[in-house]
């Protein structure tokens, strides 16, 4: 499973501040712990804070002061994406393209580039679909054009587009359908990936909420998240699916004891 | 979701004991432990304890003292269950019968007679198959019989016949491909259960790895099964996969605040 740890993001109220006051702490530290938690790579989002290059480029550095997990680079401008990309100690995975062409046209070369991996979000500039098929058509775009650009499928993160369950309730086995369908897009396949906290958006029980989603999908092929990756009992229960998926090799020692 | 307590069987030592001595207790307790907690059905199994449908009787009837929920008749032998339904207050759930030919001449005409509702196991007399398309083969099978002896689709209950993920790791894909497949045999399609518990023999983390199978499960299509219907964890999730599914309305109420 890729975990991709959500948490330095100014979405999040002590990042942003951290980020205004050019305080590296808070960046540290959530870098650290998500890394120690086992993050495959930590996403990096400068969000409305600035539309300085140069911040994010901070932020990056702050991040690979500490650990040598790569990043992610979470951005829609590619202004940002390029210069944010040459501070990368790895190839990190850039988050994210739209299937619109202008957004394809500006990312792509630029992971093709770099080597890195790019997030391909099944929308475009008309929106979000609501059906599966819809979902599948986006989806098939950005991997073709992301094939067109050199870009090989492994480095290539499809997204259906994780909606609220609350408020979208008839959507989430259209979710999970388009998971399955982009699994049959190429040999070998992409990856599949979710922005998974949206599911929980606005619910009481967000965690629960949360692992079942994550737990179903990687049942119909997901093979990679952003998320909470310190939430232990999420972690457990995505190498569990990945288990039944028969992705890893069953041994009693797969999880610590005391977390079961 | 239809959830089959399997607490009331002889494989439980405490269960084997209060037959043996025909102490109603423990029977009753669980019988209202597992009504408490939400079954739909609680399964009555006499094990190897003894051939006399008496017993099985004596067993049903300690529950029906207690607890209105209907009971799973669980036994492999047509004798017993002929003179076990007779003493049900409701109709029952029988468990099971399976593809084999002598199998279905036996057990369906009394689940008609009776109007109860029954599992078939997707195996026959040469075993359990290791494919997804095996499985449904057999269950395909039991389904057309049902059919012919007058029983609706919406009392079959087929089983992919579940295995222990540690063992046999390499058929938990099957299991979930058959779940999926079951599905599109009729319309309305027939309840798809399993013995969950089955899945987490000889592990560590069995509630973990339960009740990841079960989302999973619930996620292709399944809608029942028998399981630890006082594993609270368990029903919150099983709660949840619904929801995801759509069968359910979402409210923040769905499950009570302190099990979240």
């Amino acid at each position: 499973m890729i975990l991709v740890g959500e948490r330095i993001n100014t979405g999040f109220k002590d990042i942003k501040q951290a980020v205004l006051d050019k305080d590296p702490g808070p960046l540290r530290e959530w870098a650290q712990k998500q890394a120690a938690a086992g993050a495959t790579y930590l996403d990096v989002n400068l969000g409305a804070v600035s539309a300085d290059a140069a911040v994010m480029c901070w932020m990056i550095e702050q991040v690979q002061s500490v650990v040598e997990t790569p990043v992610s680079i979470d951005t829609n401008k590619a202004s940002i994406l390029a210069e944010a990309i040459k501070v990368c100690n790895k190839p990190p995975l850039i988050n994210s393209t739209t299937a619109a062409q202008e957004k394809l046209d500006a990312f792509l070369p630029i992971a093709a580039e770099h080597n890195a991996s790019i997030i391909g979000l099944s929308i475009d500039e008309t929106g979000t679909p609501k059906s599966a098929d819809g979902r599948v058509e986006k989806a098939g775009m950005v991997l073709a054009a992301a094939t067109e650009a050199g870009i090989p499928p492994e480095h290539v993160f499809l997204d259906p587009i994780v909606m609220p369950l609350k408020y979208m309730q008839d959507q989430m086995r259209e979710i999970l359908e388009a998971v399955r369908q982009f699994r049959l897009f190429s040999d070998p396949p992409p990856h599949i990936i979710c922005g998974l906290s949206n599911v929980s958006n606005g619910t009481t029980h967000k965690k629960l909420i949360n692992r079942t989603f994550l737990v179903m999908a990687v049942g119909c092929g997901l093979d990679a998240a952003i998320c909470d990756v310190t939430d232990g009992d999420l972690v457990d229960a995505a190498k569990t699916a990945e288990l039944v998926m028969n992705r890893e090799i069953y041994a009693d020692s797969y999880i610590k004891p005391a977390s079961a």
